[in-house]
């Protein structure tokens, strides 16, 4: 434990002692059973006589908070209690409305249901660890003569080349190094471009549906959000504000319809852009797994006029867990972007970026792919199967060709209240289509992830979900 | 090289190919030497005639792009160019003139100099890697069954109760693991907290001089940023702004000048926030290294009101390159403030938590802390000796009781732009005092970081610092 000493204060030295010690007594950071620091090294410490010390160890033990030992040494005694609560006190410190308006949205790791439909999780037991675990010791040793350095505030560059070759080969998306800006995942992106290219004030158009914790940190910038509606050819272009300064939206697969942006809308939004002065960004959270063969065109591929934003991240290629995820961003905004990524975070850890620089170089993402395409087609067509052969469920399943969820629209009751209460019940965990509504009257759904749920168990858990609907 | 194909797209499939082809092979996505991929393979993948591949493939062979290779095959023979650039189209993206304004403060890794006396740095050699990769290695076995989760936001609960033991041990702070917010370093608990107390057009205040990366920060969230002098006592409490709704301060070791805020003017500005309402941020970034006996209380631990924030970090304990720092927070803030982190960026790296926190428990930290407080007291001494060994330096050092640099007062010529010449031509890295006035007249002078410096080479640097001026 530490003590503090002040010459400045009115106390005696030897009271200021005795304060600290029997204040981490009562809160508990001394536990009974617990020994005092010997008074002479406590002493030579604080440069102070010893009998300044033993004098505070003596009230201490007359007042029963310590008890002597035979053979030296004093033992506590006192019972811990918790830190004082504060929070009470009328000069306590509240969020602001905003930030006390927003809510978290899905669930946490904590919970592992026994069927998991969840969306946004992705299958555990894919994760190739023995070749993670092998980068990351390689990325260790690399990094061991840098360990007294801030890293680049855009991630390492050696990553960032091998990002550009990547994108070029699975996307088609020719870039620089020095325009990819490593983040802590997708929305982090969002977060840091939201910062660069608007003030508060500004408006922000989004997909309604939508992802929700895009909303909540584009309205943490004081940035106002409108939600724009999504029908089966993706975002209507045409019901955009024309006072937005940027767009956010996920044409390959959008969150949480699943429909793709078609190419006439995809022109028709980058003409729409171009002619605004506004910014697109491009979220491709999860353009990796595709069930047909035939997918469009990134919007960073067609832009012309420098208006698109491409956002990438690892958590569904890979695992959220590992916080990595990217922008490619038009070379303007570079300055900015790292002005600002130095003062906010100082940027990605490095042992993380060396370690999936090394992952992609030595072709194990590329394998674990392979392997994770499979399994996730296995699992899209065991859920479409499953769902097709209820007979009177009241599901409809939207169209939906690639990612890691599919959403199904569903009767109007239970309520999502009680649909909680009831597949909690049965151990089944959902994630519900009407909380990805922020900016209009919701639909009833199911935003059915299979991620996370064994290939197996998904006629079950299907089963299970159309009983709930009863 | 993925390829796209659009049924809506007015131009013939064979035509999309060839026309895809030929901007990978212009844009140096597809380098010469290069093997197209088999026609067959392509036309399987996406479930089109073979020869509608054929034809794209014999129309780039005409063209001059490729070459068919005996024994079947074809290599592009064409020329790589630079992707296209953007940013000079009209509509290219620009930043706000806010984030345009904000420069980048202090140097980056790719810097190793002779002789480095920049501020923020640290013994890379120090660092205890071979215990760090254990507990990475720990820590990654641990994760094998969450891999397919985010984790926590706030960061792993495992993390944050030890955080609470090493707290009372370390600084005498009682608190709960739920008041605990692990961040990417002190900054971003800075910029977290601000998201969650102030809205744009409010009001913070920071020290005059200061750390410039947090006046950037608080700009970018739209806040209005008032800088109070700091005198030998510390912030200047009645000197701040009434309006103020946060107040930054770095109370241990006051940056860049290394004061500390006296018993006084803590207890001065805690009256005035809870009066006002505002909330105290205490950026407590090096307190771990003291070449003094007697250190002040933390604010935290004299907060009776609610106010304090008390911010720490492992950058300069243990190494810049792991990004992580925490927030000890009031509890009434705790649900905005993990709302905010899940929608941003859904929480620090679990194995970075995990590592960490095996680190601490371990006691693999006590045991670095221990070795480093030897080896920056030894160049501590070193450096004021250097110092006060010059005769008509025009050298004036403040008094500096801990942390890793230590500021001097120098001639006002030759300003920083020669002075930056000069010392780079003698292998110098230094920081200069000027950058940290962001509201005033600067000063002239040298923040002079010895966390990176060996010590044998202090003398001579300082002698060589010194010669800049004559």
């Amino acid at each position: 434990m530490e003590l503090f000493l002040d010459n400045d204060d009115q106390r005696s030295l030897s009271t200021q002692l005795y304060d600290q010690i029997r204040e981490a007594i009562t809160d508990g950071r001394l536990p009974p059973g617990g020994r005092l620091q010997p008074s002479r090294g406590v002493a030579q410490g604080l440069a102070i006589a010893r009998s300044t010390v033993t004098d505070a160890y003596a009230r201490l033990t007359a007042e029963g908070y310590v008890e002597g030992r035979r053979g030296g040494g004093s033992i506590v005694v006192g019972h811990a209690s918790s830190p004082p609560d504060l929070s009470e006190a009328p000069t306590a410190l509240a969020p602001t409305a905003q930030a006390a308006a927003v809510r978290r949205y899905g669930v946490g790791l904590e919970s592992h249901p026994r069927y998991d439909l969840t969306a946004g999780r992705v299958e555990t037991r894919l994760f190739p660890l023995a070749d993670w675990r092998r980068c990351t010791n390689r990325a260790l040793t690399r990094l061991a003569r840098d360990f007294g350095y801030y890293g680049d505030p855009a991630g390492s560059i050696e990553l960032r080349r091998t990002l550009t070759h990547w994108l070029a080969r699975s996307r088609g998306i020719a870039t620089t190094a020095d325009q990819i800006v490593v983040t802590h995942g997708a929305s982090h992106a969002t977060d840091v471009m939201a910062r660069v290219l608007l003030r508060p004030g500004d408006v922000a158009a989004v997909e309604e549906p939508g992802y929700p914790p895009i909303t909540s940190l584009l309205r943490f910038l004081g940035i106002e959000v409108v939600g724009v509606p999504v029908d089966e050819h993706g975002l209507v272009v045409d019901a955009l504000p024309a006072a937005a300064r940027l767009v956010h939206v996920t044409p390959s697969h959008q969150y949480p319809l699943g429909v793709v942006l078609s190419r006439q809308r995809r022109i028709a939004l980058l003409r729409w852009a171009a002619r605004r002065g506004a910014a697109v960004i491009e979220d491709d959270y999860d353009s990796e797994f595709r069930y047909q063969n035939r997918p469009l065109e990134p919007l960073h591929r067609l832009d012309r006029d420098g208006v698109v934003i491409y956002v990438g991240t690892f958590s569904k290629m890979l695992s959220p867990a590992l916080r990595v995820g990217f922008a490619v961003v038009p070379p303007g905004l570079v300055p900015a972007i790292t002005a600002i990524r130095q003062a906010v975070d100082a940027g990605p850890p490095p042992v993380t970026t060396h370690t999936l620089r090394a992952f992609i170089e030595e072709g194990h993402l590329d394998r674990h792919l392979r392997r994770a395409r499979k399994v996730y087609a296995d699992r899209y067509r065991t859920v479409r199967a499953a769902v097709a052969s209820l007979s009177d469920s009241g599901f409809t399943p939207l169209p939906s060709q690639a990612g890691l969820h599919m959403t199904l629209q569903t009767p109007d009751t239970p309520d999502d209240k009680e649909l909680n209460v009831r597949s909690t019940r049965h151990g089944l965990q959902l994630s519900s289509l009407r909380r990805t509504y922020q900016h209009s009257p919701p639909q009833a759904g199911i935003v059915l992830g299979f991620g996370a749920i064994p290939t197996p168990d998904i006629p079950d858990a299907i089963e299970l979900l159309a009983s709930l609907y009863r």
